[in-house]
């Protein structure tokens, strides 16, 4: 299929939905950009179309990478016993679950308190903050050494932060933080305002959907087990309230971000990376996943399918 | 490998649950039996081990099937605009997310509120009740016509429904309910207390591995679009509250039963049926899905990492 | 104070509400009409004035009686260990609390799981229904032989009472209902049905006012405790979400109906019962309550201020 | 009645319930204590009996004099805009109610969430500080100069109130906070760590029994107005979950705290202080509650009976 026209069959939808508007780094983002770029882990063979080489700012894409990176630091086991891996039936940024079930252990690694608590798991090591190991890995499995911190989107984050404040203090009384709240938050807010590219996104899927080792060198980043427990993940809750519905028309493991960006991994076949900044009422590239849709129809990757 | 030794491996299992126990039927079963039925449907090939020919009662895995002809009958997009494709967050029996959220439709179809809507939207039809076509549909998904109604069963379902008669009537109360309360709860007991083996399941679970082909005789059962819209559904809350876990450790489509019964469906690979009717704490067969994990890693049946 | 021109002064709240309209019986009554009837127990002087001889159906004021008799029959403690004296925070017709908390219990006798358990308290006695009952102690305690069953608002009821069966099934689900679940609801469906005067109602609340004691020929017909109980549960849940705010406002045990009906006690003075159909949005009578803050504040009844 | 055979008569309830804690100010507290200080606003006669000259931690019973002086400073109209009069059903410090309804405004001002509002209406004034005001309005409420704030209590609320924090940038972040964060909470820690006395107490609910004015000057020190107010809420929630409990039992508007004190205030009769620092579950002094019911019943002081 030719991308350019993916692109073109998609571009409509961009006015289903605006750009996120809680903070101005976010809001003054041209919602006119579509860009896609694919990585096949079969053959190393890769392809890009539209905006594809654009930095935007990752935002709850970075989920998957700190889990990710929590999981290899800390190892499966004891990130299993700090998170679940189910979803909640609310919003992203809702204690409600915790608070009716009485659990001290967020529902599951993407929502903010699962997010904010995995993000206290990293605890300084050899003089590098949580953050500056985060950023390390990111370059590394993003195969992007120009990826970096936006201070102007990272202030805002901070200047808006007070519900993920109270979900950090709300954990923090369960005892389930680690680190204090001051530095999980900061490591938080960080980690979702770095810059990314479609192309970054699309080598971290590819990661992923090669089960941990990386196509472009052959090298294992992550283990088996943590590939395979982050795409459960991913198809379960990863595109918030909405992950069923697109489980269904999609079939592939994605990470949603409030940026614009996706993360798509089809398993043994393709890493794949979008932007779209226009987001839906929950918070998903609206044009971005209609790309997605249809890429994986064309290229048959749904996995309860195919 | 070989089945008797995956099942002697996973015996010891059964001591960690117990049968149901809300009713007399499913309280006398005999917790020591464990079957597996494997349906390749790449190759035709059939194997069986264990108690794999023995009857129980279907329970929760009906939900599948009266799903499945609920979208035949209807069309997918009316089933959807029905009942979601979202976990709860809660256990299976509660309308607390209904309450919560003020949404008139249940969040899934395999909780008991979506899986009771379900069933009202079966219609009297050519003089046959709702149940009596989905009783045929099932002889015929499951390739048994000796599928028959378990009276006791289905009698003492009635007897302890309240809370289904609570969730019932609270659909009908938003205008949610297709049937009256009567007629919808009549079907929805009667198809739990089908009574079927680890072949039925397994049959089952090979037209859905098989894009709803059944393979047997190549004729099509079900549309693609539902084989692959129940595998999704599976996979997110087929097994209750632990739907997430399983998602993790199995890597398959999955469907439980309180009776005991697992019915899985590794796409394009496998029909799996599991009977052992020693119960996890959330409702799920201990042994049977330690077994089915046994055999998910054996014959790599992930779809999140193969 | 003239009561005429009190009711003239209120009379224009009427146009801020509008009469319950989800069965016929209550949408067709005349929005235009604002009664009362005061009775003082210091000295037997009664007064009236409006729509004070119309009658109307007494809907959740009933649950006030029904309360009283269970006391009678069972013992305040018996009655207290089956039902709350909480608000819920909550619509009268959810389960919310008592699904989130885990209670079997419904947090007070007002909402409608409560009412619905205190009427399954009632047993058959001496040949007589509960509803039989219900009736004769309804006479009884508003003095007045008149009160008669509505045939045409409970068959109404009946039809459009699924939300009330579905609570019913929810307490018998959980072992909390006493009588089973169609004598319940036939009990409380059919108290909901009596034709009231204003007047009945100032009665009622006369006895609650003095203590116990009919003031119109000196005898007890409820204990002190059960008065003294049942005047604080008014105060505290009697009309609905809004029980704080006119607690406030008010100050005085008040009890309200979707039928247009308000009771109120004030301890050792007076005994009210008004009458007009336009509701708020809680349920509450907009004129009624408006006329009963004017009274309240020119006799200076408040139990908080006097 | 005689005071000492009242505490006499309540002592063994001490070993019913256990002091807080959860900080250490309020843990090392010997449980064994009991004292009262009645204040007769009918004749200014005062008696005193037990430990009811010990200073104690005021805690909740603050929220009383913080919400009294919001009122004075503010307005009833502008405080009844920011908080609510319903109990919520929920334990003191959660914010479940909130969430499920998406109000952003606590249900009442005596739970934690209600409370840190009040406080953050508070601002700075001729050079106060928002806890400088409330301190000297609670040494002329209560006509106690010698009240202070205990620096250990403070610091040690300070360490463990994450759960306060959280609640304060919940409401931050849903734009009800009025003061920061840090100053909010500042004020609401500091005023829950100021020290009484049973007559501190009895002073204040003698002010509110007495409308408003003080007893023993004849001075207004608060409007009529705030007095009702205050009142009816204190009744309705002023005993946390337990406060229909004790609306039935007692009768009298009553507000506790987990440093033991109890302020109570008979509307027209009596000003209460009680002091017993072992606690029931939900945070009420046992042998206190035990010892006002007592008082009640001897003067006859519920407003629902006499």
């Amino acid at each position: 299929m030719n991308l350019n026209d993916a692109i073109q069959e998609c571009w409509d939808k961009i006015d289903e939905g605006q750009v996120a508007t809680y903070i101005p780094g976010l809001a003054k983002v041209d919602p006119y950009q579509l860009g896609i770029y694919l990585f096949d882990v079969t053959n190393d063979k890769q392809c890009q179309a539209g905006a594809s080489q654009v930095r935007f700012a990752i935002e709850s894409v970075s989920k998957v990478i700190t889990l990710l990176y929590a999981i290899e630091r800390l190892g499966l086991t004891a990130v299993e016993a700090q998170v679940g891996t189910r979803q909640t039936g609310f919003p992203f940024d809702t204690i409600l679950n915790m608070e009716i079930t009485k659990e001290i252990h967020p529902l599951n690694a993407f929502i903010n308190s699962g997010a904010i608590l995995i993000s206290s798991l990293i605890e300084v090591q050899d003089d590098q903050t949580p953050f500056e190991q985060i950023l390390d890995f990111t370059r590394k499995i993003c195969n992007d050494s120009e990826i970096t911190l936006d201070e102007g989107i990272y202030q805002s984050e901070l200047r808006t932060g007070d519900m993920n404040r109270s979900l950090a203090y709300y954990l923090k009384a369960k005892g389930a933080l680690n680190n204090d709240v001051t530095l999980s938050l900061e490591t938080y807010f960080k980690q979702c305002s770095m810059m990314v590219t479609c192309e970054s996104l699309a080598n971290l899927g590819a990661v992923l959907a090669n089960d941990g080792v990386a196509p472009w060198n052959g090298k294992r980043i992550i283990s088996s087990a943590a590939a395979t427990y982050t795409k459960s993940v991913m198809m379960t809750t990863g595109l918030y309230n909405e992950s069923g519905t697109y489980s269904v028309k999609i079939g592939v493991p994605t990470k949603s971000g409030v940026g614009g960006g996706l993360v798509a991994a089809a398993p043994n076949h393709y890493g794949i990376g979008i932007f779209s900044p226009a987001l839906d009422y929950a918070g998903n590239s609206v044009a971005g996943l209609a790309l997605l849709e249809l890429i994986s129809k064309e290229l048959k990757l749904s996995i309860f399918k195919y």
